[in-house]
């Protein structure tokens, strides 16, 4: 199975959307525990209510060489428990580096899925699609964070701002390939490389809802991953509405630091019940 | 002193613009070698020629968490030979979590410099520019891969391909600040930036000569990182004639891998002297 099968089977079977985010921050979680040891404990406990889990690399790295230990402690756990794992690593690089950053992540942790920077192009995405035909890789397209919109937003239509005007250039996209704000452009360039490989995805955060309409045309049937719900203050309902019918949403911070207490794991296992719960209300 | 300042200053001393790149790939290596231990051996035998080390994080994280633990050795013997480190991560993540990257490697591995991705904004690149203001992030600007000109090159004006269309560009840009390619757009963000934190450079590939007079006049001032040289078939007297005063440009396979067997350290050396005098004759 590929992972994009595993993820919609479990979306089926649990009937939930929700990606756990693994981000450990020693200055947040409950004294005295290890960073592999307070995210397997989150792990095992909202297993149930999650369709993946998605380890951002930041966290583990800045904790050193014995933070890219307990990733791997991390990753192996989520093959225990059999549950999809995206890898949030963002790493983009030109070709023969992007097979090393391949092997690392989907070779020696053996993720089922990473985040890919689609900002020096096809060349540092191809290597990943290539590694694993099963694999699934999420090009950044619309980030949730508030100056995503930058550089992403920019065209010689000027920003997008309102769904009028992403209706507008959604139109435009089927006429004219390379038009449009540059995450439409980053939206058709994964739309050409899954033609060819069948394992891309797209980051659209849920903070960016005037976007959604327009990327899923000029992508479409491409999965997607969407951060932002949460701290963030991303849209649910639009998510639910507007994403793909396989949409996989993350929520990082709400669950693991749900309380910071010895009761952190019950407390994140209510949280996620909750996060599933208030999305496919919305659907 | 700021990490510019002790480029600039090994520049001077040394007559040598040249960063040796550490890209260590156990395929190509001579056998039964640590990578920390090629690294090293290559960083001393290297060093007199060399304004600075970039080790590219790909090569040690293929290697898992023993590939870490072999960059956090490879950063400590740059401290120990007194030679500037950048660090080559083109990391790109939102505020909070750029905030731990900037943690893992200018805090953790120490790193004097690191390569940073705009695609997500200022947002993504401010958090390494307060983490410490002596260090250097090099922000990608105009890549030096063939796919780099996809997106970098996009905008109302298509793409620019010759010198003419780049003089024209680099005029509009002091008209119109949100005109031009992405690369332009890219680089005045980084410029804005310098203006407040003073510790901004740009990532201007060697294969993109006709980027470089429009990007100087967008970013009047930074420091440069010059990859594209040697293996990707760069243009060195272009680098020599167009960068700024103190542009650091960057050679690894070149070097590393002048020869593959025992020789392997005096061979580098060589190599390396090499592309300091080739430079040098260019200026």
């Amino acid at each position: 199975m590929t992972t994009r099968q595993r993820i919609q089977d479990r979306q089926q079977r649990l009937a939930t959307h929700l990606c756990v985010g693994l981000d450990p921050d020693p200055a947040l979680m409950p004294p005295a525990l290890e960073i592999e040891d307070f995210c397997v404990a989150v792990m095992e406990a909202t297993a149930p209510f999650a369709c993946a889990f998605k380890p951002n690399v930041a966290f583990f790295e800045a904790c050193g060489w014995q933070g890219w230990k307990a990733l791997e402690v991390v990753c192996q756990a989520a093959r225990g428990l059999d549950v999809p794992l995206i890898l949030d690593a963002k790493r983009g690089d030109i070709g023969s580096t992007a097979r090393r950053y391949a092997e690392a992540i989907l070779g020696r942790l053996g993720a089922d899925a990473l985040t890919v920077s689609p900002y020096l192009g096809a060349d540092a995405v191809t290597p990943f699609l290539e590694y694993n035909k099963d694999a699934l890789s999420y090009v950044l397209c619309a980030t949730s964070n508030p100056s995503g919109i930058e550089f992403q937003g920019s065209s010689d239509e000027g920003e997008v701002s309102e769904s009028r005007s992403s209706d507008r250039l959604s139109a435009r996209a089927e006429d004219a390939p390379s038009a449009g704000p540059l995450y439409l452009r980053v939206a058709r360039m994964a739309a050409g490389l899954s033609r060819s490989f069948g394992n891309v995805g797209l980051v659209v955060g849920a903070t960016r809802p005037e976007a959604m309409a327009a990327v899923r045309n000029a992508a479409p049937g491409l999965a997607w991953l969407v951060p932002g719900v949460g701290a963030q203050g991303g849209d649910l309902a639009a998510v639910a509405q507007q994403g793909p019918g396989d949409v996989v949403f993350n929520v990082s911070r709400g669950i693991l630091y749900a309380r910071t207490d010895g009761e952190f794991a019950a407390a994140a296992a209510a949280a996620a019940k909750g996060w599933r719960d208030a999305f496919n209300d919305r659907r």
